[in-house]
């Protein structure tokens, strides 16, 4: 599950949220945004989380802020936005920070 | 699940981690210390998500970096550490990260 991110700095997008009821299409959207975030300059990673509860956290690791700026405006993440505010999400947080350590491994 | 953090600036320590097999005594650890990290000066919250795979991401939220150092060094909190890194923990990935920008809500 660990994003191969480079030492930093770097940045992560923390998005947390929770679903409404029902998948109503929000499985085959998320994992196509993956896939497409994963094409985007300057993406190097992700990290996601949902339990039964319908709590998730993705954390998406980029460059910099630019590439973050760049995969906010594309055409199709606009459209799932959208669909996320309006349809998926009973409540959502997006925070942008940056990087500044890092540490782990295998113990 | 959301954490009532202030207007950025302020720090995020994004913890993902996949667990080993069993709960020998994680659950009571981990609750402990959310519990221990809630009475921490600087402490502005956490979310936190398992999925039934062991595949966890919590992120707390902290005022400043002196915050975030003095919970490190916390004498329950080290116990604890060590036996994440030892028995509780297949792997595990920790950064810390200045929160720069943030919005959200409810859709």
């Amino acid at each position: 599950m660990f994003a191969p991110t480079p030492p930093p700095p770097y940045y992560a997008v923390i998005f947390s949220s929770t679903r409404t009821e029902g998948d109503d299409g929000y499985e085959a959207m998320a994992e196509r945004m993956l896939s497409l975030a994963a094409r985007q300059p300057g993406y190097l990673g992700a990290e996601s989380v949902r339990n039964a509860a319908g709590e998730g956290i993705t954390v998406s690791y980029w460059r910099d802020e630019a590439s973050i700026a760049a995969w906010k405006q594309q055409a199709e993440h606009l459209q799932a936005q959208h669909l996320g505010r309006t349809r998926w999400y009973a409540g959502y947080q997006l925070r942008i920070a940056r990087v500044e350590r890092a540490h782990g491994g295998p113990p």
